[in-house]
């Protein structure tokens, strides 16, 4: 399974591409989509748009997973952040591809193993999960970081989806031994 | 020229499309996209980015006017909008359409002709310069009234146009006259 992580903001948009084989995750790619400040806002989301749609179209993932993002101090950033981030679900979504919410708190537990863990701890995590020859930059790292959120989601997706299938297979043998009876 | 009004929102995203034809203003349509409040947020961006290309594919406006939101009160709730005007615009300008901007005073200002106007108020002008056989509902009014924005808005850039190329022209006669001389 492939997935592709997105940090959305209006000046720069992370992405990290990852691949999982089972337990194992891979680094098939990662950069940004940066917007110009001169440019009109219209403009600007629609480099997002294209950008994404674009990467999309390079890596050919399964999924999508982004950051949930923050309301901000200040109210017009929170406003300019909002359109950035809808300008780049747009793209996932029109391309077909599902697309899955993460919560900071939920991608540092994901990622390091605990809610607290800074920008570096991420970052040194990200790089050893992936077994990266660098740290990667803080964009990369985050869109990285979300990717691997959602493909740990997925194991317990998969643990919960197994469970509740032996489950329902042991009631259903428990069922016919009773009607054998 | 047929222009294409859009007052974004989350839960509904009005739109109203006008036809300009010298200084006359004629009515096309106008209505809303509604999503779901019980759907996840990128299904929502997804139904008003695909409602607002449909609208383009049945009405082909040449191009659109959508107003400029202000920030709430409620940051969440700003973000929520931020997003949907984000996939608003993006279903905009992924159809190849220019989009204008304008703020809440400059509509009321074309629409009624000063910025204090109420909603009750934009909707009488706007019923009036459409000549509508009733009065329309606030999201089709707020998308009609930005239309209308633009379409005054263009007259306004035209005739500047008009008076720098005829300033243009009698400076370059003053020109010609000062070569002749």
């Amino acid at each position: 399974m492939r997935i592709l992580g997105i940090d959305p903001g209006l000046r720069t948009t992370g992405f990290g591409v990852i691949e999982k084989e089972g337990n194992k995750l891979s680094y098939i790619a990662s950069g940004t989509v940066k917007t110009q400040s001169e440019t009109g806002l219209p403009e600007r989301l629609k480099t997002i748009f294209e950008g994404v749609t674009e990467i999309i179209g390079t890596y050919k993932p399964d999924c999508a997973a982004i950051e949930k993002v923050f309301v901000n101090v200040n109210p017009q950033s929170t406003l300019m952040l909002g359109q950035a981030r809808g300008a780049a679900i747009c793209a996932l979504v029109s391309s077909g591809l599902d697309v899955y919410e993460f919560t900071a708190l939920q991608i540092k537990q994901a990622v390091v193993g605990h809610g607290k863990a800074d920008k570096k701890q991420v970052q040194a995590m990200v790089q050893r999960l992936l077994t990266l020859p660098g740290i990667p930059g803080p964009d990369a790292s985050d869109a990285l970081g979300v990717a691997i959120c959602h493909a740990h989601g997925t194991d317990t997706i998969q643990a919960l989806e197994q469970a509740a299938s032996l489950k329902s297979r042991s009631s259903f043998r428990i069922h016919r031994g009773r009607l054998l009876r």
